[in-house]
């Protein structure tokens, strides 16, 4: 597959890249053209310190989403609307959003917009042909650029979209470690948008860093580790 | 520590009561006093002829609170404020809420009261002193009672009294499989209870049962199962 990543010289941008690129062919999306070439120089030699081949480059925002089939929304809640303003060529293009609005405080909360969730407000941003799918939430930056470590999480995926819904999950487990789930339709996503503040608060009141999941079955059904 | 569970005949209480009288002195509490002794009686007997020993008996609702230390609120989110109303003496206890607000419809959404919560609701039902934890809310009534499986399970634990957050996290730990951790302030109840609808969810879209959530850390920090 084609992935474009929106915002991908970002720290999570720039895992996703490293991570995805092992498999797929990435364009690491900037506002800035010489950023994103340096960025993915940067992590294509990276890759190539371990001896891992990768397909990887840099190029605008816009040229990413013209040249590839999955974009990814790898950017701060805040800067969703204003980035997206500026870019065409969505309609028909499987969109991604991993965008988790959250407010820090004593603790990190879940704070949605007033459309119920980030999914759904990005789904009104949208043009209505895009295919939006909220995945990918809970993976700490920390963790997609730890590239000696398997990414062990169930990634929960919305959409109105089964079609759409079926080949982020074969995204997502394309990547070893990880386990797809159908997390239902798109209005479901404000309970998955709402579990990365609870990983972060609880990594703060527990001293713990970059905290996942694991969804478990009982009688060997999931993944027990 | 001697627990009273209020609504303890229902499915996860007897569960709950099953789990923790293996450790702890437990009341079952009902507002069917009859009912409650056989269920007591039926618990005693299924852990009897699993040879395990434990400390249960069935009373009413009133009593279970009056000769324990921590009260446990067994009952869906709809009995808890007239069940609440007739009863008296929380001042001082701990009490536990493992409740969630939830409506099914072509999946499981959370819907919290107006006040943010079960956790923030219930505070209000409750007398000033008594010392409110939301705790145990993800673990399936099936799970509960399905003696022959440990019960692997991260429980967040959310209260703004300390040191009653530290007794409830010790009783969660007291059962095996069990890791507790510091879920911050009761404010941030609402994203614990989030998890429960999620997992229905999610359940009911893989086909999946009585699934359950293990959070991880990486360098080994946490429980990776």
């Amino acid at each position: 597959m084609k992935i474009g990543i929106i915002g991908g010289t970002g720290s999570i941008g720039e895992g996703m890249a490293m991570r995805f690129s092992q498999h797929h062919t990435v364009l690491i999306g900037s506002r800035d053209v010489q950023k994103a070439g340096e960025c993915a120089t940067e992590c294509t030699r990276k890759l190539a310190d371990r001896k891992i081949p990768c397909e990887l480059s840099g190029c605008l925002n816009q040229e990413a989403i013209d040249r590839s089939e999955i974009i990814i929304l790898a950017i701060p809640y805040a800067y969703v609307a204003p980035t997206l303003k500026d870019l065409r060529g969505l309609e028909g293009n499987i969109v991604v959003s991993p965008v988790n609005p959250m407010v820090k405080a004593d603790y990190v909360y879940y704070a949605p917009p007033p459309e119920g969730s980030a999914g759904l407000a990005i789904r009104k941003l949208l043009p209505p042909a895009a295919r939006l799918c909220v995945a990918f939430n809970t993976i700490a930056a920390g963790r997609w650029r730890d590239l000696e470590s398997p990414l062990e999480y169930s990634v929960p995926v919305c959409s109105d979209d089964e079609e759409a819904k079926q080949q982020v999950m074969r995204l997502a487990e394309s990547i070893p470690g990880i386990e797809a789930l159908d997390g239902g339709p798109l209005r479901a996503s404000s309970m998955v948008e709402t579990l990365t503040p609870l990983l972060i608060t609880l990594g703060m009141r527990n001293n713990r860093k970059d905290m996942g999941m694991r969804f478990i079955s009982p009688q060997g059904g999931g993944n027990k580790g």
